[in-house]
């Protein structure tokens, strides 16, 4: 396909970019999001995704490669973008010069099975967190992630910090914190982590069978309406009365679960 | 002590506390750093560290309590400054008015002892990684924190996603790993965390009598010069063949020496 040229920084198709690019309700209303980096859209293409359109600098384009060729082939509208308009559209320091916008991916009923295992994540807020435990979930194995309370898996720093994971794992969004935990609990255990000396420490927890693990907001910690679908767990802390960052305290509960 | 007017963004003092705010090397030059933040100052004065100088907006100081007035009476010299000042030296989104400058601690020989629990970082980059991984190391009570290779713990990101940790937790930064690794070795094993199938699995690892546990580089892993000091041990990784983020990797490390 032949790209076409697209140079001016206040070409409507940049402006709704950088609008789905810092709004999650942006993205929401219009059902699509982006991705910044050859890596990131290769990715997103490898999965199964699609480019609604790809766009690219001549430096990124001449640079080539197979992972190139894929997300060309693969892209509905490719546009080749001036320096002005890469530098525009990202949201990095040095920008590779390759972005896509892509339709969200179809959510699939959320039908837990035993032995899986599962990280929950309760109305986090920091993009960060959100993609190191999505990166640890998926390096360690885990089944999938679900989302509770808003959790923004699109967000640009999300998907960065996240390598791909956000991509690659199965996610699921629930609207219903309650009826989602319900069913889970039909088949796993399901345990919410809270920094409290008298929940259950985590290295005794069972998880042989599979398990949900619910990680909650970096403030405020698990809903009390999730924590009432879940057994309270901890991660004893030995050191002064500090709590754990979010994404290490879902390291700790992640690695726990499937520590052999 | 009567805070003396601060009112020019232009002021040499405001330009010297931005330099030392955003360069390593203007740091090390000064042998000073900067805090930002009521409760990171109170930290640092708690800690038995001394404010070289205070600067709080009219806000800050009228809204007063218990912890500005520790930072009044341990303060070296105060300045009020105005609103804009307060911007221009925050390194933060909405700031609350309090910043320090602080000559760097004095440094301790290494001197450790069996029994002891030590996380070392070899040249990690990433400020956040750095401050998250002692966040978690004071949280679950290690012993202290070995810096090699100019990781930078005096970085105001650093610092904050710390929570405090950096000015709490004993830390030294160790000019020669070879030296400081073998010091240590005399009384502790010494590991270092590698992404190898074919490394010592971390939970088969014996931490009963204590341990240094080094971990690497974002994108390098731990130096060559590092790894010859320490036996090789490793996070089994079930998933797809990812690396686990630094400060993952650090909280199931940390973790792991602690788990009882």
């Amino acid at each position: 396909m032949q790209p076409q040229p697209l140079e001016s920084r206040r070409n409507a198709r940049v402006q709704a970019f950088c609008r789905l690019r810092d709004s999650a309700g942006a993205r929401r209303d219009a059902g699509r999001f982006v991705l910044e980096g050859l890596r990131l859209c290769a990715d997103c293409v490898e999965t199964g995704g699609t480019l609604s359109a790809l766009y690219v600098t001549k430096t990124a384009l001449d640079k080539g490669g197979a992972r190139m060729d894929a997300l060309l082939s693969g892209a509905k509208e490719v546009f080749l973008i001036s320096d002005p308009v890469a530098e525009k559209l990202s949201d990095t320091v040095t920008t590779q010069g390759v972005f896509a916008e892509v339709p969200f991916p179809k959510t699939r009923p959320f039908a837990p099975a035993a032995g899986e295992r599962y990280l929950a994540l309760d109305a986090v807020q920091n993009p960060q967190n959100l993609g190191a435990a999505a990166r640890t979930a998926e390096a360690l194995g885990l089944t999938g992630i679900l989302l509770f309370g808003g959790c923004d898996r699109f967000s640009p720093k999300a998907l960065r910090a996240s390598m791909g994971a956000l991509l690659r794992l199965p996610v699921w969004e629930a609207a219903s914190v309650s009826e989602t935990l319900a069913a889970a609990a039909r088949v796993l255990p399901v345990f919410a982590a809270v920094p409290d000396k008298t929940a259950l420490p985590v290295q005794q927890a069972d998880f042989s069978g599979g398990a949900v693990v619910v990680v909650g907001n970096e403030a405020n910690g698990v809903r009390p309406e999730t924590l009432e679908c879940a057994r309270r767990l901890t991660v004893p802390m030995a050191g002064r009365a500090e709590s754990l960052n979010a994404a290490a305290a879902a390291a700790i509960l992640i690695w726990e679960m499937v520590r052999a």
